[in-house]
């Protein structure tokens, strides 16, 4: 069950005033039971995809967090991505052509939308937990408001409003791959997309995902010879000098996601996460947190560079039902996928707790190390 | 005295190799004394330049840490930059034309070893004190190492080998400015320079100058009007869509450096940080930093995101006579400007301070907030 599927959802009216058809490509894993409320909503980061059994592994399975016996899993593509729902590389339905940059801004709330009418599609009566890290955590938590129906929620590596930091890295990325003339406002050619510049902005982003103290236990000052392609100055010979080896590494994180990934779908999607506030148009943040009525397992990351654990603290404070969890590890917000196995085990037991009555239960405090 | 001033020191060996003809473009505040031994060298940092009393003005001047009353201040313009000194706009030697990208690569210990010379022509005797913050500070570090007769060191936000974290943030900037088609392989035209490029490597770096809080703070989720030269998309009706302050602020960032800075000059000094290593041709770090007998006071900043204070608490161990002060400050790196009255007070403090007989004296640790 877990092959890419596409369904076509309908013309959807978006946040930003027009009206867009959405196909969305998605996966399931296991079965939707017979009171139809089985179902867990996966949602993905900003360069994920739909598959969530291989970028999550440890998180699905048998016995595991999500567990394809008990639940129904659904994981959808962002619509704005570049895997398979609508984005700027489908076609527009008046001209048949690619969309690219005149693709419509989207919003976090469009895209939970969009999902909310593919599990009523797939006869969904009442979705059991919605979770996801980094802007996956944004969709699950604007799932919770969007459908008070919702019984629980896991946030991960995230916050409730996307944060003049977190706004300031996205833009400098941004202008990376609108500096690369290949970017030709948006209206590139597929065979010559902005190569330099979109894995200028993946160098970037990679230095948010982690942290000083694993880049310096992984790499320090190791050198390595000099490669092709990755400009060095050349010594009084002529050869190339070495390359010191978190240079390599980059530029390889760089190439990788040039090769899989769309530059228009990477300003949509990062546009789309600056615009995350789940208080606007509602009277603030603070109000709507306070409504939500679902479980909520917060988890921060010790070392997250990028969603500092304040940020984390603030929203599980301000959840009537929020629990905290922190995830002491050196890996830096990257630690949501990299020590996935430890955050299983984490939701799991959160899982298996027995939940409070009241509706106003003290925040919780603890360290997943200990 | 504190007209920019040229003086040329000659051919210089470098470490690169090569021997390059140097001019130093340089500044002096005060008087040399009978003894010549009241020099102070400040060291600037990446983009900065021969005016310490610009760019540093609450630590210079009558009563302060660095007073020309008593003091003979020197700052030079570091070679490969380009205010002056000999760099990559400056002309060859053999035909006349800028270097450009042809510029050699230059080293910490190379523009040490430029600035010796000038303070010999200057008639010092013997340093008083070496200062300077983020790569000044490898200057000044590297001062105590070359000179063993400086007699005091201030080392502010630094570190004793550039860290893979600094190398990688560096090398994304790189990325940013070559992916610039009017890079041109750092041929450039005078009048048509990167500039995009070198704005998007600004708009990076200004981000590991400064601390998730500070930006918070300062400009939280506000938006303001478009404006001209920062894409956004149009909305239904046409007009631009609003911008977050921050992403306003970084272009503005982006544009100052672009008038101000030559991107191989930018180029070659992050390369140069990049071969900071104090240990290395010497038996390592440890080893070198043990043999130093000078009073050091070695600064760190509670948020500074780009040389965590890990780093300086490190380097004042491994200093026989090294003293940490700590700046509680939620600004970040850029602290050690933008707090130069808090660090004024911090190291006109420990210049006060009666110096232990014991050439190995036990560390001590403070908090400057308290």
């Amino acid at each position: 069950m877990a092959e890419l599927q596409l369904l076509d959802i309908g013309p959807l009216d978006l946040d930003g005033g027009s009206t867009l058809p959405v196909t969305l490509a998605y996966r399931t894993w296991g079965r939707l039971n017979a009171a139809r409320d089985n179902a867990v909503v996966v949602c993905h980061s900003l360069t994920g995809d739909a598959d969530a059994a291989t970028w999550w592994a440890p998180l699905i399975g048998a016995g595991k967090a999500l567990d394809p016996d008990r639940h129904f899993i659904v994981c959808a593509n962002l619509i704005g991505s570049c895997y398979g729902s609508t984005g700027p590389v489908s076609p527009r339905p008046d001209s048949g052509r690619a969309w690219q940059a005149d693709f419509p801004d989207i919003s976090v709330r469009d895209n939970v939308r969009a999902q909310q009418r593919l599990l009523r599609e797939l006869g969904v009566a009442r979705v059991e937990l919605t979770i996801g890290g980094s802007l996956g955590g944004m969709l699950a938590l604007e799932w919770a408001v969007l459908d008070p129906t919702v019984r629980r929620v896991v946030l991960v590596a995230t916050s409730h409003a996307h944060s003049a930091w977190c706004i300031a890295w996205s833009e400098a990325q941004r202008q990376a791959i609108t500096a690369d003339p290949d970017w030709q406002g948006g209206f590139y050619a597929p065979d010559r997309p902005p190569a330099a510049g979109l894995a200028a902005a993946r160098m970037m982003a990679m230095l948010s995902y982690r942290n000083p103290a694993s880049f310096e236990e992984r790499f320090g000052r190791t050198l390595q010879p000099a490669q092709p392609g990755i400009v060095t100055a050349p010594l009084e010979n002529g050869e190339a000098k070495p390359l010191f080896a978190v240079q390599s590494y980059l530029h390889h994180q760089g190439s990788k996601l040039v090769e899989r990934f769309d530059a228009n779908s990477y300003i949509r999607l990062t546009r789309m996460a600056n615009t995350h506030d789940v208080g606007a148009g509602r009277g603030g943040a603070e109000k709507v947190l306070a409504s939500l009525e679902q479980d909520v397992l917060v988890v921060g990351i010790t070392t997250d560079v990028l969603f500092p654990l304040a940020e984390q603290r603030t929203l599980a404070r301000l959840l009537p039902k929020g629990t905290l969890r922190v995830l002491d590890s050196p890996h830096g917000h990257d630690a949501f996928l990299l020590e996935a196995d430890r955050l299983e085990h984490l939701i799991r037991r959160w899982l298996g707790e027995p939940r409070p009555a009241a509706a106003h239960s003290t925040s919780s405090f603890s360290c997943a190390s200990t």
